[in-house]
């Protein structure tokens, strides 16, 4: 937990009190922040908001529908009527130039903000170029583990990426190996249970992690129950859970192409022993590809298919979990209220951004549009809403 | 909806009033059937609880967790403090007998209870027997798609049970077909895009509804995206969606053995017209198998992934949903307060049979155990807590 002066709460929230006025029901110190909030935003966002509901910025909720909120500041437990939600600010190349000195630190997501599928998107190769000119750090923090970091820097190189080495890149294989190893996984002699891509694989072999369970599994070829042939179209009873020789240690599930019954079967049934880790790497549910029209499934489907069979929650590593914060913070101590999380999404990549006390872009060019931020805005899901949104990397470079 | 003098509100609650005495706060018409049900079950549901606290039947909730309940009677919100679950009966063949005059219809779920696999459990065959001696209506109601009806009863032929035909057995493809029937589908030329096993193909068969989809699905074996070839291993692009000759009108969802990312991605995309309908077979998590310690994945794990990748709801029609209560009362006209729901699952046959007014009685032959009825009484999880329990049919008839 970073030193409540370096966190901002970007949300403003107001109630009506037995008389009527308006009030702020956040606790005191989240209300010295909102003040902070408030001045350097030149906003009235600390005062009586009696005209504001009138106003472009602000979006009135019913008063006959009081809601609970957690303040993401102090985490107390906010009963209100009324909620102000500032719709977030248009950020071009001026603006950005102004915000620029605030911060130190960018964090990219990488899908739907540097690339879609194999192709950069215009304009983002030149904002990496321009902000290594201005000595600013840069991480890339992606949910995904289909590449090894190693891979995904051979990628941004042959894409024009500039000022960044390897190690500025944090993926969910980088946070579970450090998870594992300060476990002392690798001297349990146990196994990981993998549903994870090659990327994720060639991590694990670096780090020597043993693993397997990884590509086709046909559930056909399985040994399927000769007592039971009659439902051999149906369920699958035997899949070869017996092997004395893999004590299996950790199922990691993440996005797998070859994912499928066989693979759910085995993850559920290794997770039946309590002290088997199960680890995810995110919870995604779609990402962005080079085809708009088409939905692409990510790990979360996979995930949430996984914990339901096993009657488990894994501990995800992912964003908006923290996780990858810790892991960030343990790296490089960024200062969060001096760092800006970049992402497409607004459930994992601008909640990770609020939760953690950073100021938020989200950037149009991936799953999320105006339009999703606007419905957020209607639905008073503040935690959705980031500070600033941009068309995409490109537009905040003249 | 059944008249409410057909219902009986299973449950008891109680909250402190102001000055600290126990009151019942279910509204009016609840109390009203309570104090039948009460009087019918002998106990001293309708009567201040003073003491209950200390006897076997009752278990009292912590004050300090206020807890908010639906009333499965009046649908009314009860805030209550404290809360009495009345620990759920054993029934033997003596107090069975005792019980039978006042049931017409017994509803039977299937695996678990009925069979384990291929196997027949012990006793069920006769307790079939036995009530068919006796006039009883028999309906044979599972959340299991993979076989037929048709095939069903032969199962059900081969292992000795009598009195039923195909007509007394209701799945989930039933419910499907009537559901489709009613609005036209077949006459739309429209498809289905089915995932699920061959006992459903065979009913789509039957009713001349048009589908496909199902069968193995190699993600190798698709149209890999010759652009995007550099990430063959991660994430699949392109998978045939665009056959105009196929207008999907439903995808449906129940277990296959071949389901897997190919499968779920296609369900995915065909489900962003929002006229296509979205239907699931059932939501169980596990399926109990021939091998008590292996988990068998059942529809659930397949439906939440494909509605996380799809960004939609489902109508499910399985039990505990309420297409298959309206299936059976379209179907018998059961009277539910002398009916009989007989189930090993919690969390579908025994909160079917308490939402539509059902008496319950859970056999420990399946998925769910005393131990489990133990844990829900603790959590004050009073849908999921049966009228009786019983190990198995078997015990039922001496």
């Amino acid at each position: 937990m970073q030193p409540l002066s370096d966190q901002l709460c970007g949300c403003v929230m107001f109630a009506r009190d037995r008389v009527g006025l308006l009030k702020c029901f956040a606790a005191k110190e989240c209300v010295r922040q909102l003040r902070v909030s408030a001045t350097r935003k030149n906003d009235s966002a600390n005062q009586r908001p009696s005209t504001a509901s009138n106003e472009n910025n602000y979006i009135p909720m019913k008063a006959a529908q009081p809601q609970t909120t957690i303040c993401n500041v102090c985490n107390a437990t906010i009963i209100h009527k009324w909620q102000y939600c500032q719709f977030p600010r248009e950020l071009d190349s001026t603006s950005f130039a102004e915000l620029l000195p605030d911060i130190d630190t960018f964090i990219f997501d990488a899908d739907g903000v540097l690339w879609l599928g194999e192709t950069p998107i215009v304009g983002s190769p030149e904002f990496f170029e321009y902000l290594t000119k201005q000595n600013k750090q840069i991480i890339v923090l992606t949910n995904n583990s289909n590449r090894s970091r190693r891979a995904l820097l051979a990628k941004m190189r042959k894409m024009g990426f500039t000022g960044t080495s390897e190690e500025d890149i944090v993926n969910p294989a980088a946070i579970i190996i450090e998870y594992l190893s300060s476990r002392g996984f690798q001297a349990s002699g146990k196994m990981v249970y993998l549903i994870g891509s090659q990327g994720f694989r060639e991590e694990l072999d670096e780090a020597r992690i043993m693993y397997f369970g990884c590509g086709p599994d046909p559930p056909d070829g399985m040994d399927i129950d000769q007592e039971n042939l009659l439902d051999k179209d149906a369920f699958i009873y035997r899949i070869g859970l017996d092997d004395p020789a893999k004590e299996v240690g950790a199922v990691i599930v993440g996005f797998e192409k070859h994912f499928n019954c066989v693979k759910m079967m085995r993850a559920a049934n290794f997770l039946q022993d309590e002290n088997c880790l199960f680890l995810g790497t995110n919870e995604d549910e779609t990402s962005p590809g080079p085809h708009p029209k088409t939905v692409i499934p990510d790990t979360g489907p996979i995930l949430a298919a996984v914990k339901m069979a096993a009657g488990r929650e894994p501990i995800v590593v992912g964003k908006p979990h923290a996780a990858a914060f810790h892991f960030i913070c343990s790296k490089w101590g960024i200062r969060p209220h001096r760092t800006m999380m970049i992402g497409d999404r607004s459930n994992t990549d601008i909640i990770f951004g609020r939760r953690h006390g950073m100021r938020t872009t989200l950037v149009l060019s991936g799953v999320h549009s105006l339009e999703d931020v606007q419905r957020n805005q209607r639905a008073g899901l503040v935690d959705l809403l980031p500070d600033y949104y941009a068309p995409c990397l490109g537009s905040l470079v003249s």
